[in-house]
């Protein structure tokens, strides 16, 4: 498949990486353009600006942010005005629900298609082409789109046509695992100043009723105190969140843990913790019982 | 081991049977005599009375909660009144840190043991020997009680000499699956209100970083509405959570989430769920959201 | 003073009404030019649209959200190329701290004052002219506004040369209000469970330590459970804690009982309470203990 | 009135004194017979132990919790052995609803009378005899009281026959203070972190809806971040809400506000603020932003 690949983070180097170890033809773009050198190494041709990644049958952005998405994508240099018709935009960033139907709406108007496919897994999952791929969309696009998402994760769930599908998914798991780090703050705090060893009782966990990878990851970075460097970063926690509830607020549904955690991030970024994993949230419940 | 066998409900009837299967001696008791038959055509011995149970080298007792438990404990018709000394009191029960603690410290006084054990499942899980047993205590006295736990669970997880450690970490571990059943109520109720089939919302966590019995156990309940029959009623939910607010209010723990399942849980209460299985509470969110 | 008047609802009628009787000479504009008939017949002028209200020495705004205050601002057609240099904008609107920093960079930048003024008080106190006005900006700007105030109001607040504070004020006592809502509903669907009179207690209530206008008024909403015609609808009630919330975000203030009316809100919402006073939110508690 | 007066701490000191100055004839008993002095000189009786003050037509206790009002009531040296028949035993601490209703039946049962009558004031009030008084029980045992209430606060409300009420009403209160509290602990946190002055904002506050003794003793308090000496020390509020939340378990009524308040009190009180008013939870918003 002939790809456009822009944004090389953390994540996204991965990605472009294996697509292109699988054969296809990979074209990058990231505003700092150091971090094309190593796939241009391997293979890719490196763009110029933006519209250079956007000649292929696809594009694929995996960005940071609601902001940085719309500013690629729209706008006389974006990827819109530099898609040809027929070609297909997959999203792969984390952005919010209303900005996915405004993308997908756009995309339409310009007689190209979108496709939002968030993932779940951290940089070590992108890098061995182990993510979980959440796809919605035009089903067509989704399907042409598969030999990628085949190269570069594990598997594909599809939810159907509306792109904004697969960010509410999205953005509800990352609420889900956010929860599962509260919980085990809250539990280990109280476990915790009474005595009991924090490693055990997450052992215990882990082998009975909470044996998902969720618990293990997190409840080793929560007992260990390890929140440094971050796999997922505070502030990104804190946008997830956000994102969530704004969803929840257009759909008028009430989600009092999410503003628990909502309360969580801000507290954990007005104390400093930028640079923290998400997971440090964990550790307000235990500051808050008079714990270090 | 010669047994006693005090509380013969959904949970103490496998529990007996399986330690009677595994060639122990019991003796049961029960207030309701009927619920003893079964077991005494399996080869149990009735007994008349709490005494009448108290004549081994242990007892064990399955009863509904605090107020249970101390009847049957104290006063002068009562298993310590009735105990051996060396002999052993294993607490089952879900009680709270603050009972286990006079429980030791009153066997203690009258030269007993006390040995905290409580299980993590389910009927279905005590019925096949299935348990997760959490004990802590005097290690000679578990010890000597492993026979009769390895008859009737899995694993057990020992956790020191302090009997209420075991409670703690029992309570703890309620207030997660509670956890979960409220963020997945959440969950549920964004993702369902925007037309997302929960089903395949469900299959896509416990496919990926949510693949813990927890999550299939709840989430299909939850996914599918089916709070009757109960497997653990509401209101065991709601003294579980107040037990474990009532440990971290003496620790002085602040568990905001905690406290978020404790309103859940009489709001449920107030509404007429007495009957319905604890994870109804999920279902909350979704009717605050206007659904159903 | 000649002056503009944008927005003729509930708030706005009064106070251009209260302004034209105290001599100013007063340009009046609304989107649905039936509502300018009145202040007509007073001696108002009619404009035809917005920069026709632009004209004079301040134009004052009254409009109901910031998509309707960004609306008639910007643009081509709007005030801020209607009004002239050194001209001035009022805005007594509630609107978000972030809108009054961009409106006050954007009317500076065209050398133009923007002066933010909103006011605590219901209709019937702008009909009386004895709303309270909290006003922040230029301090010259101010001043000069000083003898429209004083027709419209019975007390001004100069908060400073940010506007953005007069918003913050507004917002954050509109919170203040709410909060007295939640905690009056949470308290008397307990003592009204219980079975004590309503309004009995509200007169305890009011006779002692809580004998502000804001208890007296909501409490005797609440007690009488009469939340139509609403005075205040909910959805602004949502709007604002939305906005005190979006502003306790940007400087990363967390407010758990923020988070807790936003919640409220948004069951009001979706529960079909759109029409009701947004002191409607107190029946939730009730609701919830399983009354009515 | 022939009079026994229990306890005399900050509370109990003033309104004794009060009672002693109208005319009644006073015997006072306290643990700490150095507290009983000052009364004696004054002209009242020492007691030697609490039968010793139980003589009279009726006894006061004003004591520090339900574990010091049980213990003063019940048992062969206690109050109920001590009251003749048809005496009266007033309560005025702030007790939980289920003591009160416990304490009405025993004295029933012994032929006496209870009367439930917690105050509103703080101990300057006490001594000023400026106290509001909350009263509940039977009719003709409140009127006999009326001189002594007279000569101790400005005004009695009754609540009717069930004691309990009065305590229900007490506990709601003192939640609702709590909830002023905290509302401005986040208000201020807010426009604070801004950078608008704390003082201005409450003259505002309190100079139009919020013109109220409550909003302006704890405005200043928290404005000027005084939080010693305390006049109502931090357990005790933590203490009242646990009552108020207790009532609200038994009679299924899910409060949000009050779980917020009683995780506010246990971090309060677990990072070392034992002797601070109870309106230093307000400061806990003000943290959690990065604030001091």
């Amino acid at each position: 498949m002939k790809l456009g690949f822009i944004g090389l983070g953390n994540m996204g180097s991965g990605i472009a990486a294996n697509a292109l170890a699988a054969g296809h033809e990979v074209t990058v773009y990231n505003r700092t353009a150091a971090k094309m050198q190593p796939l241009v190494q391997k293979g890719a041709k490196p763009a110029n600006d933006i519209k250079g990644a956007c000649g292929g049958e696809a594009v694929i952005t995996m960005l940071a942010d609601d902001n940085a998405v719309e500013g690629a994508a729209f706008g006389a240099e974006g990827i819109i005005a530099g898609l040809a018709k027929g070609a297909i935009h997959v999203c792969m960033s984390t952005i919010g629900a209303a900005l996915s139907e405004r993308l997908a709406s756009a995309h339409a108007d310009a007689g190209q298609r979108f496709v939002a496919a968030p993932v779940f897994g951290r940089p070590d999952a992108a890098a061995a082409a182990k993510l979980f791929i959440v796809a919605a969309g035009d089903k067509d696009a989704v399907d042409a789109c598969m030999p990628v998402f085949n190269s570069i994760g594990q598997r594909t769930f599809y939810f159907g046509l509306k792109p904004q599908y697969a960010n509410l998914v999205k953005l509800s798991g990352n609420f889900l695992i956010a929860s599962v780090i509260e919980a085990l703050g809250e539990a280990m705090a109280l476990v915790g100043k009474a005595g009991i060893d924090l490693h055990q009782y997450l052992d215990l966990l882990t082998s009975t009723l909470f044996s998902a990878p969720v618990y293990q990851i997190y409840g080793n970075l929560i007992a260990g105190k390890k929140f440094e460097p971050a796999g997922f970063a505070a502030p990104l926690g804190q946008k997830d969140i956000r994102l969530a509830l704004a969803a929840a607020e257009t759909l008028r549904v009430p989600m009092p843990l999410a503003s628990l955690l909502r309360d969580r991030f801000l507290t954990l970024l007005a104390g400093g913790g930028e640079a923290l994993d998400w997971s440090a949230i964990s550790q307000l419940a235990a500051r808050d019982s008079g714990q270090a």
